[in-house]
């Protein structure tokens, strides 16, 4: 009997997980909180924007958490660390870490503990919004192919814009950086010993969305168009990768001292690293056909398409990558930017009190759709696929004097279902086949209301994902494909990922209201998105109205 | 000295009060509740349109109040209630009640007093919706100039629609009675000891606003038109009337039998019955140039011009009727259908806590303008002017996942204050001058945010009228000036009616941010009232987005 591990590098803590790679069995699991900072962010009182964190938080969690997984694993009988085929990283990203020309990271330096610049710079830190709009601008002149894989605008999440920021603001820290690596390049470069940044073996996740990486044009941006930013970044770019790889490839080896310290086989296969969800995608059993939607605050949708295929570029969706998900086929990436973080805006912000979640979600629960007469749009965190536009916000529309805290509630759901109908539409409008959805995360797991409405409005049969643990399960699985224990992502899916057995069907009664609710929702969208010129909108709420009077008297 | 009591018939309860002429000091005061159904109002289970008041109710709320006031009023030095001069009586509208050929309400009879259909229609009754369509669609066809004065729309809560709708669901009840009489007009009737209906003195208010009375044609609509919704109402009408007086007239004198009841010289004056809030606009101040605002749970907005100008139709004014206010002026009536009421709402419904309109409020006022980011429209309970549509819903937009609910509570004020800005607008822009703006009301004398609000989206000087008890004051105005105590109005409001010491002034900064909100109040306020064919509406979110960026830089 085999196992993997897979190490899942969150925002405020890094769970390890041991698995059995014959049925995907989850035999131990650990979570190590981050020490540092705020919940393990590093924070700055003046500056809300900024986001970093400490690497020795990293390097002490991983030990510490698959300790404690193999621990947890060692009570199963049979279980023996010694059968550990491998071991795979997913992490948070863009999230890059200046590191010395020995890969150590410059925060470990104590010239440089102190100095927040000189730390990992976590994916949401958004200090390079400057940079980041600059880079889309200097792309659109001069590299319009850079903008059309990733939705056509930059993000200041994103690897260049941060690096470009350091530059801008710290010279020190930018100049004593030898290279930058991502959290999930690290973590595996670190396992497997690798003590020269030029020989880390990069995720070519990270770099096709983030750091505009692709093989049409010979790795990372050209260092003419660098130059044109700042000379500084061309120069840099001979310190950093030419070739990133797919999840076919092995990141390394554990070595002797990692070894040593985990309690591992020397020499077990290291899977390259990728995205956090992007490895969750495969724990939750992506393939052709299937999106995979992780719903937390914020959803992450990935599908797949085969390379062979001629995939086009999908406008506003903000990643096309090749090999980013699964080798041999592209990874397509969308999202909304926010879905639980708006009901827990409304609860707790609004309303003021996190115990109505469960006598809302009931109260939702038993209205039928447009019984509410409310049309709401899912933007109070801006619109991430398909109108790729931050500056955007909520809308409400349909209130009386009547209106329920209960019909907000569904509401709001019901906006976040019709966004990501919009997600689905385009894609598919571009080739990306859709015919189920499987579901990850808490929402998913425990709301079924959410799940029928979602199902009801995308016209799609929605699946909850059975592990919990979707995205060190993806990692685990990577390590058994790279570890030998698989042959190839598809047979390693099909033993080791599964569905709870709740199936949510579309109930034709309510599609049919749906589909016109969703029609009323896209003029908004378009009105307000900016997509069309003008829009008519003198019916919309005497539609809504209508809609309300059928559903009454149903 | 002399005094005159006014009588103010609200929805839920009586008030009378008693005024010294020479400076309207208010001596003495009494409000009886209605005794019957809830809170005064005979409601049907079924039914949520309708609304029924007992009309024995009213006769011994009058005596009771008249008394309970006189009471009080003895406690001051000198007076005696044989120095009362007149009576002044105002109430909702369009209240209508079915009388017998002595003028005894149907509902006293033993036979009738089970009977709903033979009680006053109140006011807010909307069980005549249908009706009031079907009267709509035949004067457009038939008599336009009817809609003219009236907005363009019959009301399901007016006369025409009550009847006509009595006829077809109780004809028993229909044929029984002899006439109809508005609460208005019926107690100065009932004091006066008017027995037959033909004798009853109407007031030109009701009949104007409520009846589509006009001196152009004759009084009521003609048979013709009538008989064409019904050849019943048609016959009726030789039983309404032909002539309605203006506040200048008597509707009579008081009669031995009340003048003993309630203790007052026989044969003094009785005014000619208005409908509350324009006898409160007479306790305001009213003049040429000033307009009144009753704030409540909607509001009513009213102004007069000089009859000898030349007032045009003014589009989507529910009431521009000669008369109907001060006699010798038009008066123009608008009005918001919602406006603490969705305060309310949002507080108690949303929220769920009563206790937070104080903290909401105190966070509120401390908010720049444009600071929220937030845009509403105020049409929770549709919009009676200046679109004239009921079948219009609330709607915000500009939420983020940090709008608090602060934000969000002075966003719905300021709503509202684009709502009373468009009146104002748009009277102005038909002739009737409006300077400053005196309002009425608890919300206007308790809330310093709201009326600087008012203030620096008008562009207006708001006050507040000195007496909280407007409308029953309005009424001992009226009586003033029938019972001889002052020449005429302008007198007896100069003698009678103050403001309070609190001037609201725009404040310019505030004026210049909210000038850019309203006109985007505007655009979607005509995008989503159909007041224009199409819209660009792609900048709005921008918009606010930028006028929330420079509120916080400033």
């Amino acid at each position: 009997m085999s196992y993997t591990i897979g190490i899942d590098y969150g925002t405020n803590s890094v769970r390890a997980l041991v698995v059995r790679i014959s049925d995907g069995a989850e035999l131990g699991t650990c979570i190590f909180d981050y020490p540092s900072g705020n919940q393990g962010i590093l924070l700055c009182p003046s500056d809300h924007h900024l986001a970093r964190q400490n690497p020795a938080d990293y390097i002490q969690g991983v030990e510490t958490a698959v300790k404690g997984a193999l621990a947890e694993a060692a009570r199963t009988e049979g279980f023996s660390a010694s059968q550990v085929i491998g071991i795979g990283v997913d992490g948070t990203g863009s999230s890059p870490i200046p590191v010395d020309a020995s890969n150590v990271p410059l925060a470990l330096d104590p010239d440089f503990s102190g100095n927040p610049n000189a730390h990992c710079w976590l994916w949401k830190d958004h200090t390079s919004i400057k940079e980041a709009a600059a880079i889309t601008e200097k792309a659109g002149e001069m590299r319009p192919q850079y903008l059309a894989k990733i939705g056509g605008t930059y993000s200041s999440e994103w690897f260049w814009a941060k690096l470009w920021h350091c530059l801008n603001i710290d010279r020190q820290v930018f100049d004593a950086a030898h290279s930058w690596v991502e959290l999930s390049d690290f973590v595996p470069a670190l396992l497997a010993g690798v003590k020269d940044p030029a020989q880390i073996r990069r995720g070519i996740c990270m770099a096709g969305h983030k750091a505009m990486y692709a093989e049409d044009w010979n790795g990372l941006p050209d260092k003419e168009f660098l130059a044109a930013l700042d000379p500084a970044l061309a120069d840099l770019r001979d310190r950093l990768y030419d070739q990133a790889y797919d999840a076919s490839e092995k990141a390394g080896t554990l070595c002797a001292e990692w070894a040593e310290r985990l309690g591992l086989p020397e020499g077990i296969a290291i899977a390259i690293g990728e995205m956090d969800v992007h490895y969750g995608s495969i724990g939750c059993g992506v393939d052709e056909g299937t999106l995979v939607k992780v719903i937390g605050t914020s959803t992450c949708d990935c599908a797949v398409v085969s390379a062979d295929k001629d995939v086009a570029d999908i406008p506003g969706i903000c990643g096309i990558v090749k090999g980013a998900i699964l080798p041999g086929f592209y990874g397509v990436e969308a999202g909304q930017s926010a879905v639980g973080d708006i009901f827990k805006w409304y609860v707790e912000g609004v309303i003021g009190e996190v115990s109505q979640h469960g006598p809302l979600t009931e109260a939702a629960g038993k209205l039928k759709p447009g019984q509410s007469g409310l049309l709401a749009l899912d933007w109070n965190n801006g619109n991430r696929t398909i109108l790729v536009d931050q500056s955007l916000t909520g809308l409400m529309l349909g209130q009386t004097l009547h209106t329920s805290r209960a019909e907000i509630y569904r509401a709001l759901i019901e906006a976040t279902a019709f966004g990501a109908r919009a997600i689905i539409e385009r894609i598919k409008a571009y080739g990306v086949p859709v015919e189920r959805v499987v579901c990850s995360g808490g929402i998913a797991e425990k709301n079924a209301m959410l799940m029928q409405i979602y199902a009801d409005v995308t016209g799609c049969e929605m699946r909850v994902a059975r592990s919990s643990q979707a995205c060190a399960l993806g990692s685990a699985i990577g390590a058994a494909v790279v570890g030998g224990g698989h042959p190839d992502f598809a047979t390693a899916q099909a033993a080791m990922t599964g569905l709870k057995d709740v199936v949510y069907q579309p109930i034709p009664e309510n599609q049919a209201v749906y589909e016109r609710l969703y029609d009323l929702y896209r003029e908004l969208h378009d009105a307000f998105g900016g997509v069309v010129e003008s829009a008519h909108l003198g019916h919309v709420m005497k539609d809504l109205l209508a809609l309300k009077a059928e559903a009454n008297q149903g």
